[in-house]
This record gives C-alpha cells, sequence and structure tokens, in this order.
C-alpha cells in the first residue's frame, strides 16, 4: 500500500475500475440500471463536479457500455472539460423550456416500463417520479466508496498535507484576545495558496478550505458555529477544527488547546479523553466491528462517570466529503478492512466549561493503522502563552 | 415598497407570515403535513442553516400548532442558537444509532396512515419512503418564496452592496496579464470584508462570495470554469461574473468588458447584446408572461441571424439562493409581480471569440422595474488599459 501523495487527476483506468466495482454490485443485485443524481457519486465515478440547481444532471449507468450524462445544453462543454471516462451525453436545453425539451422529456424514454433501476436514497423524489421502471433504493456506489484505492490514498495523504499545514497556521493565530475571523482568514489562506500550487489545474468547485477555534466558553457544543468577532479566551479548552476538500479530497484534523494557563479541572479530562483515543487507536484494525469501537470507548467515559458528556460517535469515514460511510458508531455493524480512511476523534463535553477532542484522518492498513495528519498532541505542546 | 438597505436578522413576525402563506397553500390542496427536508426552505422557514451531510434535518410543518424539527442531539443547540421562531425539538442521537434510537425511529411515529403529506420533489427517496400517509410532491415553500417581502428586499438590496463591491474590485483588478486567482482573492476579500463588518452576526454557513472573469478565449462558454493561473487576454469580450448570498440572499452581477482595446468584430455584437437587453428590462413589468420576455429577446437575436449563438434562458429569480424560481424562460408561463426580484442576462456566444452577457439583480415594482445593482454597462466604460 502507497503512501506517497498524489495530486494528478485520476487516469481513465482508475474510473473504469470504480465502474467495474459499481457494476458487480449491479449485477449482484440483477439492476439493468443504476442512476446517480448525487453531485458525489458523479464526481467519483467522472471527475465532474457540479453544483446541485435547478438544472439536473443525471449520470445514468447502464449493465453494459458508455454510461449516459443528462445534462443541460448550458453545462455541457464543462462536463467535457472535467470528465475523465466516456460518457454519451443526453442533452437538454434549459430549466424550463418549451413543451418536448424539457430534462424529462430526454430521460423518460431512456428505460422502459420491464427495467430494473436502482437509485440513490439521496435520488430527489421529483426524479424517481420521472424514472420509469421499478426503482429500488440501494447505495452502490457509497458503498464501493469505503474502501479506498491506492491512488485514492495517495491523494488523501496530500489533502492531509494541506490541512496539516492549515492546523500550523491555526496553531500559529490562535491567542488570547485574536478574533475568530483572523485565525479563519489565516488558515484558509494558507490551505488554498498550498493547495493551488501543488495540484495542477484544481477544480475549485470540487474543493473547500475551512476552520475555527471554540473557546471555552462554547467549546462544549462542537456543532455551534463560532460568530467571526468572537475572540480568544484564557485557559481552555479551546476546541479546533481545520478541515479541506483538495480537489474532491475531504480529511480533516482536530486538536483541543489552552491559552495561557491549562485551568486545574481541565487536565484530568482532557487525559481521559486521550485515554480513550488511545483505545481508539488501539482497537482500530482490520476485521474490528465498527461500533465495538464506539462502544469500548463509550465505556471508558462512562466509567469514568461521564456518560451524558459523550455527544457523538467515535468517528465517520472520508472520501470527496468530509464525512461519510463507514462510522464508528453504535449501529454499524460493518468490521473494518484496509483501505477504510476514517477520523478517530473520541470526545467528552461540559457545558459552560467545554470540550475536549482531537481528530484525525486515519488509513486502515494491512496491520493496523497509520495517521494521515500530524499536529502535536499533548497538553504541553497545546498550550500557547502570547 | 421600501428599498432601504437590511442587515437585521428576521423577526419572528416575518418569519410567522411566511409560514401562514406555507398554510393557505396547503389548506388549499388539504394537506395535514408539509415536511421540508431542503436546507433552503428551512432556512426560509426558521432562519436555521444547514449544510445536508449524513445526519438529517427535516421540518415537519402541521397545519395548526408549532413546526416540529427533527435533528440530531449534536446540532439541536445549534438549531436552537439560529432559528427565531418557535419550534418542537425531536432529537435522535447520532447516525447511525443502536437500533431504536435512528431518525426514522424518532420520525415515523410523527405521521399517521391517513395523512396526506405534501413533500418537496428535492426530497430524497430514502426519506419519502420513511414517511407513513400519502405523500404528494407539491413545491408550496418555493411557490411562496418566489414573492419578497419588504424585509426580503431590503436584505437583499443590502446583499447588491456586496456584490457591486466585488464589481468594482473586480474591474480594479481585471488587466492583461494578470491571474484570475489574484482578482478572484481580491474581489472575495472585498465582499467578504464589507459582508462582516455590516451583518451583525452573520451566518457564514448561509453565505457565499465568489467571482472570475472569462477571458475571450473561453468566454463563449458561460459554465466552463477558469482554471486559477489561467491570465487575462488582451481584447475581448471577457465575461465576468460576482455572486454572492450574504446572510441567506443571493444576488448577482456580471459584466462584459475589454482589456487595451475592443475588437472590431465585437462592437456590433455587443450593441446587439445591449438591444436585447433594453427589450428585456422594458417587458419586465407586472403582468408580462415569464416566458414572453425571453421569446421577444430570442428574436432581436433571431432576426439578427444569431440563433444558434443563444445558449441560455434570458434571467432567473433570487432569493435565498442565487438561481432559482421564477426564470425569464420559455416555458416558465406564470406572470412576473411586484416583490420578484430576478436577473436579467440576455447573452450571445461564439465559439472561439467570446460570449456577451450582462447580468444584474432587478426587483419588479409595481409600475416596472429596478436594478439593485450598480456598475457601468457601456463599452467605453467597460474598456481597461494598463
Amino acid at each position: 500500500m502507497k503512501i506517497e501523495p498524489i495530486t494528478a487527476k485520476p487516469s481513465k483506468e482508475e474510473l473504469g475500475a470504480r465502474l467495474e466495482k459499481v457494476r458487480a454490485l449491479m449485477e449482484k443485485q440483477k439492476l439493468d440500471y443504476y442512476i446517480s443524481f448525487s453531485p458525489i457519486n458523479i464526481y467519483y465515478l467522472t471527475n465532474f463536479a457540479n453544483i446541485v440547481h435547478e438544472r439536473p444532471f443525471i449520470l445514468v449507468i447502464p449493465k453494459k457500455g458508455t454510461m449516459k450524462m443528462v445534462c443541460p445544453l448550458l453545462e455541457s462543454t464543462h462536463v467535457k472539460a472535467r470528465a475523465r471516462c466516456d460518457l454519451d451525453y443526453v442533452i437538454y436545453y434549459e430549466f424550463p423550456a418549451p413543451a418536448g425539451q424539457n430534462w424529462f422529456d430526454v430521460y423518460r424514454p431512456l428505460f422502459k416500463d420491464g427495467d430494473r433501476i436502482g437509485i440513490e436514497s439521496a435520488m430527489p423524489s421529483g426524479i424517481r417520479e420521472e424514472t420509469r421502471g421499478t426503482t429500488i433504493i440501494t447505495n452502490i456506489i457509497e458503498e464501493v466508496r469505503v474502501i479506498k484505492t491506492d491512488y485514492e490514498i495517495g491523494r488523501t495523504v496530500h489533502a492531509c498535507q494541506v490541512v496539516d499545514e492549515g492546523m500550523k497556521k491555526l496553531l500559529e493565530l490562535t491567542r488570547v484576545g485574536v478574533p475568530i475571523i483572523t485565525i479563519y482568514s489565516g488558515l484558509v489562506q494558507a490551505m488554498m495558496a498550498k493547495a493551488l500550487i501543488e495540484v495542477p489545474d484544481i477544480n475549485l468547485m470540487a474543493s473547500k478550505f475551512q476552520g475555527a477555534v471554540w473557546p471555552p466558553s462554547i467549546s462544549h457544543d462542537p456543532h455551534i458555529i463560532p460568530t467571526p468577532f468572537m475572540t480568544m479566551e484564557e485557559g481552555g479548552p479551546s476546541c479546533s477544527i481545520v478541515g479541506a476538500i483538495v480537489d474532491g479530497y475531504g480529511v480533516e484534523i482536530e486538536r483541543t488547546l489552552f491559552l495561557e494557563h491549562v485551568p486545574d479541572h481541565a487536565r484530568k479530562l482532557f487525559d481521559l479523553m486521550m485515554k480513550g483515543r488511545a483505545l481508539a487507536y488501539k482497537l482500530a484494525q482490520p476485521g474490528t466491528v465498527l461500533e465495538e469501537i464506539d462502544k469500548q470507548v463509550r465505556q471508558v467515559f462512562i466509567d469514568a462517570g461521564y456518560e451524558k458528556n459523550i455527544i457523538h460517535r467515535t468517528g465517520h469515514g472520508f472520501g470527496i466529503t468530509g464525512h461519510e460511510d463507514p462510522f464508528l458508531a453504535l449501529g454499524d455493524k460493518r468490521k473494518l478492512a484496509p483501505g477504510m480512511i476514517v477520523s478517530i476523534e473520541p470526545g467528552i463535553y461540559f457545558q459552560g466549561k467545554g470540550g475536549y477532542r482531537h481528530s484525525d484522518t486515519v488509513l486502515i492498513t494491512e496491520n493496523g493503522n497509520l495517521k494521515l495528519t500530524h499536529a502535536p498532541e499533548e497538553i504541553e505542546a497545546l498550550t500557547f502563552k502570547k
């Protein structure tokens, strides 16, 4: 398994191999077609990224032969410029369009009544209703995406270098009194500059750079969004997040940090988070049932008396997005396997006193796991003075 | 009709009035519930913005009483911090979750078999399948969103001031040899700074700032995405776009421009575009059927011999997004009405020689229309020398 960073676009062979895996599952489920509307899945199979708007893009995958792309005239050259696989184009004029020239007019005749057609659970109900044949919800492409190819791993290693740069900048800028917007701007610029220089012909429609710090007064609440002019507070824990999607590869790194000093009550809770985290890394190897990791890590926090302070799962998968299958969570009964890429980020949260969580992007290898993101992890190295 | 800029968050009364309009349509269609999954529609009714990921947010609107928000535990405080209306919370633990604690476990019991339930055409098929009762696709909220309230008009006027600032910066920076990334960075920073300073507690999850210039070698293709290091070319036409969503209000301004000199062939085509544009403004008043504008503007270009050079409609609506109902397009048989906000942007495109298009954000008033965005429009004022 190679772990050199890759920044080149996917080859036709890489995309073809992905399609073959999708087709193997189609065959197993006796599907005549699979239809993808998700821009993520379309990107995975074609390298073309779109933003969903009122003019639909629909990828039709027949069990054999060339895939068809239903797309608006205005965007057809955009698709052709980015797609790196063979596609037959089924082009409609506009949305809306004169009678007979709408997207559904060109889409409907692609199928016949007896066809068995797989669709995504995310498929809009309105498109499903225009689809002839029997439609069956089955997330085949998501299933294939779970195990990464060597190419995808290489791209992810590069994306991790970008967020490492963002976290480095975040740790440099985060000091008492600094507003979040200053930190945000600095880290976004640092990541964007690196990505722009290193990824040839980067697709900004498949890229995103973000990050922030939650000071201790709000760090108990990881999904509240800090306001731009909120300033950094003395003490801690502050929770920080740096995430990026770099030309279609999503990763993250997160650190709990302190400013000026570590409050007395915080040290023991930081250590407890680190204990749960160490256990998660120990368990994160091929064959482990995903929910088992969450269960055992939760038990560490429960045994310490903090069951109610657990408010999220231990981790999630990465791929084209920053959040996807599989999940290190109660209820995910799949097994870890080499080529999965997940976050390991157990956390505990105390109302008004702050949250404790590190997150890294981690590759599951043949023998265990490999952390792909890098930043200080220990409390001393994460305490910053003016 | 007030046209002063507004930057304050919506009041509870404003949101309540929007809900009443939705309920009036629900009653007309004899619906017991309407379900919204679209983050745009949820933002419209609640002021809470989310990004769709694997943990669903679902807004359930009963015909009477308080709306219910189905959301993950981790995000419930985020919703509470942003929503500016009454909501009952139906909270699930995580995605995935142990048996009995998944989103569908709390969602399913909200309905009974006989219920008539309206859903968006964008509703994911997987959520529709978990919805008991009879589900009917009907885009009620989109319908209500078409006519703006005075408050929404005020917010849009402010958003237009932000894109005006972005266009000003774009026109300052666009000179022969300058790379697109320099222009992009400059205009994004200019808009973001203005928005951050002027909108109290701006929600960056409901904000987006972007813009670019297509040099003449690619400006025939308005939906190809220029690459970051592409540099500005002498002559023209270059096409430029500045768009923003400012705390939930999306608008745009676009200009065709020239560098150093105007090529001989370009002047007549620029004038033709301006002729089509002037006709669109003349027709854009209450009572005009939307497709009639597109039809008549197209005829101007067709009469000049350029039918095949028309590759898109004359305009689209604005609101929370930068692209929405209604459409100045063949096939849209609705009538313009006061309070609609649309783009007017007829264009003609010549392979390898460039495209011609101005776009503005335009309010339909009682008597006609009012341009809300401002930048030079004439060819002399849009020709820039080093």
